[in-house]
């Protein structure tokens, strides 16, 4: 759901505030992010989403993030797969360098007031509002039958996003009109309800140069779709196979290396990975570069990957081999996410009006402390 | 939700059992049925639905029933009013005589695990399937702007049903077609993941007379949104309010009292509201009646039915002035449908594969026994 993020661009609201909003309290900084348990992930993802996600940690932010399973069944599943997918996707997060000290890290399917909170939103959308999200309709124009799933997902991303009262959610390009549903739904609450949830500022990548492109054809976007498995190095390629990756990528005719997106996409993106995966500029990197044909420079960006790569897959192995200690992470995410959430919802459920039985139990407590 | 359900009809499922479900073990009966909260209920609710609820629990049947707050706030709510009239149908089903050491009586939205089943169904329901349900259509129909809850609300209900195992379910004909995509959510989860959820029957009404007509036009059915109060009795009337109702209550002018529904709707209304009241049938009402004319017998009509609903009108008085006791009572509830509600979506969520970290956990523990 929110995986395609890539570099971090703080996108301010340019929305006025509604009045109710004036009068908020102002809200503690806190990050929300998602991404949907798919297995294994490319390096586009991790250098343009998760390596964000833990710079964000780094710096000290309140980070909460989100193995998404119930947005993953939203399309049909494998339960085998999807069982291997959460722990690989745990895995790999872990071995990214989420640190379970810093983040709350959890699986959504263990926190019940995602499902809940959704319903409510859910009863204060209209079905307008979900059928013009671009991403439904290009989603659902390839299908015969569509299943409900993809139709109220966003509304369950904003029940996501609300319940930990998130100020700022990094997510991709794709996700924002997502993100609007969700700073829609909060503005609607809080107009009817009083101030409870915060405006949620998305964070997207503004830097197109992040966005890696397929090794075989630079034109395309780097996708684990794509049916040359050349075209997109996974984070659990070991190190020959990233070598061989990168030898046979497709450049061009021109010997020598220079950063030029536009005319030269090839070379570009190889430059690119090596910028991401080294924390030196392009142009440092082409510097440095000078007198190399692109040929011997693929030497020297493979050996820069596989540096940069080469812990985090021995990380992950090293995490799959210990599913029980993944499981113990997991479960102490979902017990610290469920207590936030839980006192969202009931925040929720007491303004809605669904607090009835507890006012009662309540009541009953003062009266019978009145006559003790 | 399913509370216009009138009298008793068990509906024999006409379809084949796909070969799944003949290897299915063979379900224990069990009765769910769910009521909104909508406040005060008529003589029409309560004797055509109601009651049937507590004959069923009193003939020793295993019977749950829900109020579905969930479902009231698929329409915009006031948070009191449903504060308030949850209290007031948890006090108007205990004085009806449902009886909480005989039937779970619980509060949907205190058992999350209706949301989180309702996500999981909704991913496995197609858009097209929800938008030929009648309900929706008639609805909507009347709407510039359409909740998304009226279109999902069928696919909660299935969850509400399958989340206890229900085998029988108690609703009224125009709930007939949301029970059947219950029926086919289980059928279809059963297909795909093993026996799971059993076949859900309708229990409906057969016996037309069981629906009660207008007081002021009995070509219309009683409903508590006809704009002449004098319509509908409530179970919150007092007697001279009652009897005021029934004196002004619509006949004709034969003087005899004869029960023919389709020539006498009128006379026959009466007669129906007395046979339910008193537990006789209309030919012997008529047979007691001989010799008066209709506006005496209006007087026995009234008699018999101040005699039946005074002790439940006093009853719903006792139970609010107890909120304190209502709130145990549903605590107390939810408590017990919750342990049956997350056996079930356990096992849902194991066959869906959400339970990748808990086999981890599982696997953690083994290897532990074994080392030590």
């Amino acid at each position: 759901m929110f995986k395609s993020l890539s570099c971090l661009r703080l996108v301010r609201p340019t929305v006025r505030y509604a009045s109710t909003e004036a009068m908020a309290p102002s809200w503690p900084r806190k990050i929300f992010s998602g991404v949907q348990p798919t297995g294994a992930l490319h390096i586009g993802n991790y250098l343009g989403a998760i390596k964000r996600w833990v710079d964000l940690q780094n710096s000290g932010e309140d980070v909460t993030y989100c193995i998404v399973d119930l947005h993953s069944i939203t399309l049909p599943q494998d339960p085998d797969l999807l069982r291997h997918n959460s722990l690989q996707m745990a895995a790999t997060l872990l071995a990214c360098g989420i640190d379970p000290a810093k983040s709350t890290l959890f699986l959504q399917s263990g926190v019940p007031q995602h499902a809940e909170l959704s319903w409510i939103l859910g009863c204060m959308t209209t079905m307008a509002r979900l059928t013009h999200l671009p991403q439904y309709k290009e989603k659902s124009a390839k299908l015969k039958e569509i299943p409900l799933g993809l139709y109220i997902y966003p509304v369950l991303q904003a029940a996501d996003i609300m319940l930990y009262k998130a100020t700022h959610v990094p997510v991709g390009e794709d996700q924002v009109q997502h993100l609007q549903l969700a700073q829609s739904l909060a503005r609607a609450f809080n107009n009817r309800f009083g101030p409870t949830f915060p405006f949620c500022n998305p964070i997207i990548s503004d830097d197109t140069s992040c966005r890696l492109k397929s090794l075989r054809d630079p034109t395309k976007k780097m996708s684990k779709s794509d049916p040359d498995p050349k075209s997109c190095i996974m984070l659990t390629d070991k190190a020959d196979v990233i070598r061989e990756k990168i030898r046979k990528s497709v450049t061009d005719f021109t010997s020598e290396v220079t950063f030029e997106p536009e005319t030269r996409p090839g070379v570009a993106n190889l430059l690119t990975i090596h910028s991401l995966a080294s924390g030196k500029s392009p142009q440092q990197i082409c510097a440095e570069a000078k007198g190399l044909n692109t040929g011997q420079y693929k030497g020297l960006v493979a050996d820069a990957l596989v540096a940069h790569l080469e812990p985090i897959r021995s990380d992950i192995d090293r995490y799959l081999a210990d599913p029980g200690y993944l499981a113990t992470v997991i479960e102490e995410g979902c017990e610290r996410a469920r207590e936030t959430a839980e006192r969202t919802l009931h925040e929720v459920k007491e303004k809605v009006g669904m607090n009835g039985f507890s006012l009662a139990r309540l009541s009953e407590v003062a009266r019978k402390e009145r006559v003790e």
